[in-house]
């Protein structure tokens, strides 16, 4: 019976184990469709989040395509004959993402493949000197003298920064050039030919690079500027208005990414140098002069982030609830409301002046306010002490958070100072038309808000700045 | 008069302009020269900054003189002919600093020239199938799709991170076997070339490099962590010790480059994920296994650099004087200085016990008399504020000091639980010399360091960590 059973129960098993296996069999191609699936959407998302990606790929291939016709078209074959993938080699290595990186690539290469490459003619003039047997000798010695100290030469922080690809294909045409003359007895022809191949290709991909949807590194840096100003705004303007202002319940609604965004501008430092090292061999476009001080945006993009830190800082303490003394509860959260509006304010309007590229006059009127809040908030710190004994552990909390805002605020301050800076620098057009809109509104604003009926909702009037204590 | 006053004038402002200009002219050498001294001394300080760049250039230049050995080698030339310059091009290319960078290159390099070799023999077959009009139009159809989709692969975050130069690679030999292959009879022949030299080319790359003093990115990354670790000990030790414990005068004494190293840690994330990129293609070597866990040292370095920040928001409060009530003021300083030094001193412990590789167990009691401090500390703000009526804004700065130095504390112990956590990803040893020694210490202080008898300037032994406020 027992065999019998086990017999039974064998047989099930592997009839359950070919089954499972033959499950497997089928769901094989069930499981790659699902990742090619799987890959095509992220394909997708990466399309839609820049559509530039397509069309560089796009100019990629035409560019290539255009090179390969060198081989295809036979006069132009007769004349560089296999020298023609010089040329195929500079476009695939040459073409960037952004006109300015090509650019940078393009005539690193060229002057690179020139110099080194009368030098390898001369290199290899001067040991066919020496006879037949110290050629090579002579030869090997100058390829090792020349990519020891080219190699050496790149570790200089300066080359490294702009001239790093130059130097490379300085060694690469300098040991090519001269040890092919060994060889090769046409060598001036050789160099010539490795030259103007190089020129085509480099050529190639600057046409298409500018000719077709160009995509400059200059207004990339000019745009990722004031999006970072906008994230620290939209993290001072949810402080502002759903820690401070409103209930606990109501902070957790708040949408987290819009929030929190400023985290992505911590990081931002290797590639806001290399844009700025892109854009600077940019030729003039749009609104971007051939000397547009570019510097000064890795200064700006610097304290950005350092008010990036201070509000990094700021956030660990948004876990627990605001926590003050009663007495002067209500006010001091009314204040450092207000300093974390219109320091978001502020740099809300940093943000689109310097995308409009207009002096950021407009901002003026917030940092002001702000600042006016800072002083309101001091005295009534004083005030309050003097009136009241008061529990040390209830304060420490408040008074973190507010210093640590009092920081973020000097911090806009700098932010304003280096665009400030920028605007005369780049000489950026004050901005007639919106004075006038910014007059009239203000105008609205005194008429409709005076001094005294200021409750704690309506809390960014500019009349509600006065420093008197109001505990 | 003044006519014959102007002639002498103009005449002795020729004579001075001449005087100058001669003087630039004889100053010309003497400039050169001296900007020659200079970049000199700069090369110098580069070679002594980091010997290893000394050895790393002499080292490419032995590879690249191995190579060319192929030119002058007549059975050798015979063999590859004029493809021999692929070696020359692989090893200038792929040589890099690290030998995990150098892998990194040559692996990707040789792998994507064997596919796309392979898959351009088949494209030029599958093109000369369409007659002798149709194979330019086929090849260059294929040569566009495939650039346009690998250029397209490469955003992709995942291809980007270790395999972007494979793809270049990829798109490069491709385009270049098949269009040639509408020139040449041999294609397999060219392809087979192209292989083998590169082949040739990583190969004598790979074997300088890891067989004359090898550059580990590993170790690099590994001693980075630790380093940076001493850097932010040595702020956390100069905040306790002189910011804290002694006059303002002495404050000014301190090595501000020691002091405020913390700094180089705050940009250091793209160093990092690519030293540990680079490492995770190294073969076992020294103390590191082959799957060696790297990914972890990006999660210790991110908790390194939030602790950085929050000691840079600290750093901002260094500029004033401790300020806070009277009652409290030295038992508050006292335990700021406890705190932060017990840190310093845990953190060092965590450093040293990294570099070693054993189970950094002996840094515990310091995070235990940290955390001990901080209770201490808030248990004195409570007894303070019940005891005495107090200023508001005396107390502002002192709150936000010993509330940020409590965040660096969590930090600390964030750090020390992911050093713990690839302490036992990596299997480090526990150190079980070090414990006796450890444990003689221990003894020691017991013995000698009563809990009753504390003075200020004493205040690291374990006894007066007791959390009863003292004031």
């Amino acid at each position: 019976m027992e065999s019998l059973e086990m017999g039974v129960a064998t047989s099930q098993e592997r009839a359950g184990a070919l089954a499972r296996a033959w499950q497997q069999l089928m769901g094989l191609p069930k499981n790659s469709m699902a990742k090619v699936a799987e890959l095509a959407k992220k394909a997708m998302n990466l399309g839609k989040d820049d559509p530039r990606r397509i069309t560089h790929s796009l100019k990629v291939g035409v560019a290539l395509s255009l090179v390969s016709l060198i081989y295809y078209y036979q006069p132009l074959y007769n004349s560089f004959g296999v020298s023609a993938m010089w040329a195929v080699m500079t476009v695939v290595v040459v073409f960037e993402f952004s006109v300015g990186a090509t650019l940078s690539k393009g005539l690193n290469r060229g002057l690179a493949t020139f110099l080194a490459g009368a030098l390898g003619v001369g290199a290899h003039h001067l040991a066919s000197l020496s006879g037949k047997t110290g050629e090579p000798i002579m030869l090997g010695f100058f390829v090792f003298l020349q990519a020891t100290g080219s190699t050496f030469m790149r570790f200089f922080p300066q080359i490294k920064a702009k001239y790093d690809y130059g130097m490379l294909i300085f060694i690469l045409t300098f040991a090519l050039v001269s040890v092919s003359g060994f060889r090769q007895e046409e060598i001036l022809e050789f160099a010539h030919k490795r030259l103007s191949t190089v020129v085509i290709g480099g050529s190639a991909c600057l046409i298409v690079s500018i000719a077709v949807c160009p995509v400059w590194a200059g207004e990339d840096l000019h745009r990722h500027i004031a999006l970072n100003m906008e994230k620290l705004a939209n993290f001072l303007e949810g402080f502002g208005d759903k820690y401070l202002r409103e209930s606990e319940d109501d902070a957790s609604n708040r949408d987290e990414s819009l929030f929190r965004g400023y985290k992505s501008v911590l990081g931002t430092k290797s590639n806001e140098e290399s844009l700025a090292n892109f854009a600077s061999w940019e030729p003039r476009h749009g609104r971007f002069g051939f000397r547009h001080p570019w510097k000064q945006y890795l200064k700006i993009g610097a304290s950005i982030r350092q008010c990036a830190n201070r509000i990094e800082a700021l956030d660990g303490y948004l876990t627990t609830k605001f926590h003050a003394p009663p007495q002067v509860q209500i006010r001091l959260k009314e204040l450092c409301a207000e300093m974390s509006m219109e320091a978001a304010r502020a740099l809300r309007q940093l943000s689109s002046s310097h995308k409009a590229m207009i002096v950021p006059s407009s901002a003026t009127p917030h940092l002001e306010n702000s600042r006016a809040a800072v002083k309101a908030l001091k005295s009534l710190l004083e005030t309050a002490s003097r009136k009241d004994a008061t529990d040390l552990l209830a304060i420490v909390h408040a008074a973190t958070v507010t210093s640590l805002l009092i920081e973020v605020v000097d911090c806009t301050d700098k932010i304003a100072e280096s665009i400030d800076e920028l605007s005369s620098l780049a000489h950026f057009k004050t901005a007639e038309k919106e004075k006038k809109h910014v007059e009239c509104k203000e105008v609205v604003l005194t008429v409709s808000a005076p001094e005294a009926t200021v409750s704690p909702e309506n809390g960014t009037s500019p009349g509600r700045l006065d420093p008197a204590p109001v505990v």
